[in-house]
């Protein structure tokens, strides 16, 4: 099997996820084409930008590579066709509702899938610039990677980052995934990053399935003002 | 004719033009004296910041040259005290309106050329880096460098982007000046240095003359959470 | 005296006291628990991580050494597990009042140490890169290191940063501790660290005991558009 290709698919599919979320995002936010497209892109790339400034690799890969960038602008593009009134594609009410919870699922499906993908191989990243005896480092990178890009389209459409507010297994899915690959890093570089990407994806989906959350503690807190 | 003292002139402009909508900004969100300054510094050089730490280049110019933060901290007292209301500088009211509607027209002939400027700027230090031949990377830095301290300023002071939301030509202006300067560039530095800015600079001021928008998509789109 | 071990002490009093500041606003905001966690770490070692890409130290400090992200999530759960309702620790309401303005200004105190020891540390790092030439690079990076903290704190948690809006003189005391450091550094590095660090705590200390403030010129100012 060819795994270079893999990882490129898997990267792209990654890309196309996550580019979508932050499309939707910014129309909801009433943002206009330049913002909506930008949005596509920091949220499908910005994870990856903070990898590298973190890592000491300049320029970023994402101002290097346009692939992903313009992965971004085409899904970003496609999305606001597909979503605009005028053109209609979802006319009728019903239809949309069902087409709406099928994207939705979708999304989910693909975002966990980038999420994986990105985690993983931003560990692989971190390896091959020589950190490999600093798991700390290399699960700090992965989970920036995979989280970073959703953080920064919240920051930027002036919301607190939905990962820190909604109790759900994201980043701690991120962060075992980086935990699995780095344990199994010694079986083979390939076989670490599947297990790791997959891991990541595994505990995402599942834990949306089953509705898994954080312990809720801040339902449960004094507030220091007012105690 | 002194092309270096042109340029430096011309980035002066752009500084003060910066930095004034910074100050304009941080006065209207109720910040403190700090709050402004600073902001007047971030809006003026934060671009530029981006741009080194993007390239590597640290620490970043306008740590080590003091001119340009020199020139922020001044433009932003100034305009504190010319805005003051003891003063009364502008103690008529007809004389004030006269003079906003004066002032708010220069800032923006002003903050076009700084947009050109340092656009075209941004440009010549990824060449001087050895990135000629990706232009790409060229066009995202002069970008960045042109929008990114606006967009700082509106990040802390908590608000979206505007350059995501008003349908202007604002980061549509600086990315033709780059292109224009990447595609002029063979023809000698100085020449492409300045059709590229002088390309943002009209392109900017015709769209305000003008009112150019970009099409505009939000009032058309479905909110994929409604439909 | 053993200056490394007390620059270390000193170190872990700051980060305790900007993790649980942090922890403070994520309860505040109502973030989940991983939010909280996170935005303690950011809040405490965050002006570090600005310190270290723009002085081009990759990857930051605070990804290599694991102790002061360690000291930030125990500091993190720690307090949540104290302000728990159902621990009820704190459950007297007079107990409670009594105990969180002790807390506070526990809380002031330990955050002055933490701004004095942060804003000399980054000034001893940035000589250590050779730019004892450049004492304003070394102001600013002094006063990013010890206010960084707490701005992207403010970010993450969708506030203007509070040094900005406040008049409190916080940022100034650490730009006058910087300052202290780098006119005392020829009398010895131990010397002008402890002169620098002190200068901090005592004028933030001074500043809350006897109500200093910033000239507040918020209230004098005509806004640009209404004027």
């Amino acid at each position: 099997m060819d795994y270079e290709k893999f990882y490129y698919i898997a990267e792209i599919v990654g890309t196309v996820a996550f580019a979508s979320s932050g499309t939707l995002v910014a129309i909801r936010k009433g943002m206009d084409i330049f913002g909506i497209v930008v949005l596509a892109i920091i949220t499908a790339v910005g994870g990856g930008i903070i990898r590298d400034i973190t890592l000491g690799i300049t320029p970023p890969m994402a101002f290097r590579d346009t692939t992903y960038t313009s992965v971004s602008i085409v899904t970003a593009l496609i999305l606001i066709v597909f979503l605009s009134k005028k053109i209609k594609i979802l006319s009728l009410k019903g239809v949309d509702r069902e087409f709406m919870i099928k994207y939705t699922q979708i999304a989910s499906v693909l975002d966990a899938i980038g999420l994986g993908i990105f985690t993983a191989s931003a560990v692989t990243v971190g390896i091959a610039r020589g950190y490999m005896n600093n798991p700390f480092l290399l699960i700090f990178v992965g989970v920036i990677t995979g989280c970073g890009g959703g953080v920064m389209r919240d920051l930027l459409s002036d919301t607190i980052p939905i990962i820190f507010t909604k109790n759900t297994i994201y980043a701690v899915a991120s962060l075992l995934g980086a935990v699995v690959f780095i344990v199994l890093r010694p079986f083979g570089a390939n076989f670490a990053f599947l297990m790791g990407a997959s891991a990541t994806v595994v505990i995402r989906l599942l834990s949306m399935k089953y509705r898994w959350s954080l312990p809720d503690v801040s339902s449960d807190l004094v507030d220091g003002d007012d105690a």
